[in-house]
């Protein structure tokens, strides 16, 4: 048990400048800011755990699709579910390829996917599902489960700053409702203060409380300048540390400037093929913008003692 | 100073069946419920504080309006801004007339009005302009400023289920942003746990932090099913307890149903013209689906010492 606004919880971390600015933000905005406004936000994906070979959530749809081809033959010669049942991870490179080259057209027939492999269900159930999912299934090259891809010095970063009075929320790319049976046990932060993309929900009620169920169709892709509008949408408030790892989490970031109260943008720089992986596909103008705005960037190489 | 757990927070209320429910209800849930599921949730308008003669942000928007017409004089030919420059109350009583009866022809043309007042302000202006047009306007009729007209057996209500270790939410038809910079001196709920209806936002981003600005389009109307849809969103849990006084709260209440732990739907009843008004418009429904299901009805002539 760590004492409040001690350090001590920083300890898979080597002592580095990076380290030094965080602990020197931390007690500046002790001293500085009511209790009230110390609002921290963080992506997931790339940030809390580790988003290679492939986002976690995906590895969930891509069974998810798996099934629905197995049980409907139609539904192999269709993308995305050929891919899925056919296992053709060139089909699925190719859609993060081609988005960065900035064509969608895969994106949106995986969306139409993605939204079609849980319409109809009710929020419960699919709380279920990602549970059982999360809880059981392993990483397919780490040798540990899903659960024990969070970053361990994040772990100890989000209980570093609620020990120091700041709310902690996850603004992810990732599904709300994907995340949030797992983030009290993982982060430490509750189900109210996850931020993510969402599908469209519908009520039905009756005499035993009616059910919400997922509609066919995004409400909202909780990414780039959709993440401050969530952001302020949930909380009211711009937050004072932002961390993210991708071109996706850029607005974030820059949302944490103040004229007058500390703040701190952090970047995580996948650096570490040994331990992790080393990648920058992805997050090349965040890198950037790190760089030209005095950004703080987290090498998991040379900043982190230990990784999971 | 209260203590937490005892019932001297409900000190406006008379020792009535409906208080007794209240505390029993209470206690129960204490006993019964880890603190982390104890949510209760509270519509705003006619809950909380008085909607009569017409909702305190109808005041805030026809005094927008009033200025926009009264800076540009065209717009006084179209409604809504005719209406507001010629502070004609019959056509604003027959936007609530008609949509009673089914007939949205008038709110929607109100509603493009709302939307045009703030299209293009920032989340930081409106919310300055929210704040001192409560912190400083009048009930019209009731001889006390806005924040005063919030209900004191209602807010005793708020503290005795903070005390109690419930997390209170106000999940109100009104604007979001509207309220938030009064809920927490009024009622003692942070900013992050006003649930309301919101326009839709952009997030522009710049040097110096980016601004979020009101677009000229709805986000959603948290209202009828919206309400348990958004209170799922936000919260991740189905209350215990939920609070309101019209046929928009129904679906809030009915959501509260839990097989296995103690809830508490409460139907606010406006039957004193005395001290507030009297009411049952738009409450038809909800007071019918209340005696079948046996909700609480909580008569303001009845069961509270004091209303203010």
């Amino acid at each position: 048990m760590s004492m409040p606004g001690t350090t001590d919880h920083l300890t898979s971390w080597h002592d580095t400048a990076t380290r030094r600015s965080i602990v020197e933000f931390v007690e500046r905005a002790v001293a500085d800011v009511p209790v009230e406004e110390r609002v921290a936000t963080f992506d997931n994906d790339g940030t809390l755990w580790c988003e290679k070979p492939m986002p976690i959530q995906g590895d969930f749809i891509l069974r998810r699709l798996f099934e629905m081809a197995d049980a409907d033959p139609e539904l192999r010669d269709r993308q995305p579910w050929k891919a899925a049942y056919e296992r053709d991870a060139r089909w699925l490179d190719d859609v993060m390829t081609e988005h960065y080259a900035g064509d969608d057209t895969k994106v949106r027939t995986l969306l139409g996917g993605v939204l079609a492999a849980y319409a109809g269900i009710s929020v419960d159930e699919f709380e279920a599902k990602a549970d059982r999912f999360l809880r059981t299934a392993e990483h397919p090259t780490l040798g540990r489960g899903y659960l024990e891809c969070a970053y361990a010095p994040m772990v100890e970063l989000l209980g570093y700053l609620e020990a120091n009075g700041f709310s902690n929320y996850i603004a992810s790319g990732g599904g709300r409702d994907f995340m949030r049976p797992i983030t009290q046990d993982v982060y430490g932060i509750p189900r109210e203060r996850v931020i993510g993309s969402a599908t469209a929900l519908d009520y039905v009620g009756d005499s035993r409380g009616g059910t919400i169920t997922h509609k066919a169709e995004a409400d909202y892709l909780d990414d780039g300048p959709q993440k401050p509008v969530r952001i302020w949408s949930r909380t009211g408030r711009r937050p004072l540390l932002a961390a993210g790892n991708s071109n996706g989490d850029i607005p974030m970031l820059d949302f944490t400037w103040h004229e007058d109260k500390p703040f701190l943008p952090l970047l995580l720089l996948h650096d570490d093929g040994d331990r992790e992986f080393d990648y920058t596909s992805g997050a090349e103008q965040a890198l950037e913008k790190a760089a030209a705005s005095g950004w703080t960037v987290v090498s998991i190489k040379q900043d982190w003692a230990t990784v999971f």
